[in-house]
């Protein structure tokens, strides 16, 4: 019996737990918020990430600490793995944490990403823009999601609104990339240094929040698979990766450029609880507690459709055909993920179909039965 | 956001709660044993099922009730459906507990069973053995299991010894049937009265133990699985039945014998977790929530092993192609189930060598790493 500690008590967590409890894994979680996601689903330590002595308390008898949270503040990731083995490492924490870490690391290993350039004062703003063009996007460089923390600059005459809004902060000037489309691929790599990747996906966002998941991704050779596993595979080697990451790519015609990695389970790996013989949350336990990977292919053609700022009609929802449901137990918010929808199909245009019917519920409004 | 007490905290229990809470649900368990497989899956009121005032604290603030083990008292499910609506039906419980109401039940919807006679007294079971003839199989009516209080009579001479054994308990003398295999249906049904069933599967036993399941089970023709259906179809009818139920039969040549059904998730159906788009788990909560039901048909080939008396080496199990492991917390002891693993597969030969591959480690020995 292994004792999983898991910084963190949102949905990634209460994902994991559940498809921890199969494997015979026990779950103790860090968080600070009471009534989180995984209420009920393993011990939960109260408390901030910062409270080391807190932090102390939430490892003792652990075998191995994980997050599902990035923002977890470096520091206790460290102390932490004084005591007890945390995977992912906390050096990967910090490389994604900070967006310029983040495309250096990328750089170093010679995967493409956009021109950048960090910004920490106004006059930096001024340089960055003279030397990457516009449009262009200012981004904090930490602390960042869903499309929070992030400014489009078309014309000079923005910047100044841009600076108001997020000077002061740690800054990055990232080249706008007019993609074609935003692909990602999680993949896992275990203790002994083998890697297992699912096929790239592609995802839609609306207001900057991931709405739209199919797997596989439609049109992807063979070729651009091999170089976005390639890309990872050399970044879980730089980092001595052990668990799932993701990597979000933008694709210009036949060209990947990497854009964000997360060090943890992702919402575009979500299809994979009923798309792939192994989910990305049983890889994940699998990497960090030691044993072999589980399968990483998908069974057929899916999508997942996150469902956001509100609860659908269950009932109505589950008599949709090739549906299956994963509710996360939050509150219904403006902007928030309360769920997602996975959607199984015999081909793409099964699937898509399926969205349609689905997003034609959805819109339909607010919660009706059950 | 509904909220489902369960009668018992076993692996079924278990099981039931990691397929509840993907649909919003949350649970509530009346376990006499403290350290059950589902401790740290939920609320858990550690009280005998017959202690009526526990029951009543178990059930406040609930939705609904079910059970996961059938030999709970009918009269604390029947005060509990004072209550609240507790499904299945109570009188199923009823039904399920004793085999000559089941033999009964079986008999006034003509389903074929063995023929059988109750056996009060000694003097019962010689007429019972003249009526029935021998072979025949004398077992108690109520609280049998996993091939528990059963003693198989070949001669004449043998009835002394089985009276020693099991005398003082009503029995059931039942004819002894020669079958060709075991096979098992398992099927839901909801609060508007709709069906949906399973395939049959083959199931195998060792020491009264279900060992192996192969789902669908080969050699199944579209006639034999619609008279197993009608056969459930009715029983659910005539017990206004909600929720799944397992019916097991004898097959011999062509014909189905009805032996044993079941009123909830069966380890006969532990597949469907891997095996089917929707499994037992979640359909049974489907039906007792009034949710549709989910779709039940086989997605492919499969074949489930249970683990029995010890754990194997899981880092080993889980490097075996088409594997999904789903162990129950459970302190491993002769006989006792300890968890199952489900195999996938391409086709039936697929399975079959992925079933050889997973038993020829089992037989190695106990646990390794892991």
């Amino acid at each position: 019996m292994k004792r999983v500690g898991v910084l963190g008590g949102g949905q990634l967590g209460r994902m994991l737990a559940l498809a921890g409890y199969p494997l015979g894994l026990r779950f103790r979680f860090l968080e600070p918020a009471a009534g989180s996601p995984v209420s009920g689903l393993g011990e939960v330590v109260t408390a901030a990430y910062d409270d080391l002595d807190a932090a102390v308390r939430f490892a003792d008898g652990l075998d191995v600490v994980t997050y599902e949270f990035e923002n977890v503040p470096v520091r206790s990731a460290q102390a932490l793995a004084e005591r007890i083995p945390v995977r992912p490492p906390p050096g990967a924490l910090q490389v994604a944490q900070d967006r310029v870490l983040e495309k250096q690391a990328f750089e170093g290993l010679g995967i493409p990403t956009a021109p950048y350039m960090p910004v920490g004062d106004r006059d930096d703003l001024e340089s960055a823009v003279a030397r990457i063009g516009l449009p262009a996007v200012l981004k904090t460089r930490r602390l960042g999601y869903d499309g929070k923390g992030q400014v489009v600059l078309r014309a000079p005459a923005e910047l100044e609104g841009a600076w108001a809004r997020l000077g002061g902060k740690p800054l990055i000037l990232e080249r706008f990339v007019d993609f074609t489309r935003e692909l990602s691929l999680v993949g896992a790599r275990g203790t002994k240094g083998e890697t297992a990747f699912y096929p790239l996906v592609e995802n839609e966002h609306t207001d900057g929040i991931l709405r739209l998941t199919v797997a596989p991704a439609p049109l992807v050779s063979d070729a651009l698979q091999a170089r976005a596993e390639e890309q990872m595979r050399a970044l879980m080697e730089s980092l001595d990766y052990v668990g799932v990451m993701a990597l979000e790519f933008f694709q210009q015609g036949d060209e990947l450029l990497a854009n964000e990695l997360a060090p943890r389970v992702h919402n575009s790996g979500h299809w994979t609880l009923n798309g792939a013989a192994c989910s990305q949350f049983e890889n994940h336990l699998r990497a960090i507690c030691g044993f072999p990977l589980g399968a990483t292919e998908a069974l057929g053609h899916s999508a997942m459709v996150n469902l956001i700022g509100r609860l659908p009609a269950l009932g109505r929802v589950l008599g949709l055909e090739g549906v299956h449901l994963h509710l996360y137990d939050k509150s219904p918010r403006k902007g928030r993920k309360v769920g997602h929808v996975n959607l199984t199909g015999r081909d793409p245009a099964d699937v898509r179909a399926r969205i349609e019917r689905l997003e034609a519920l959805l819109e339909e409004g607010g919660r009706g039965e059950g």
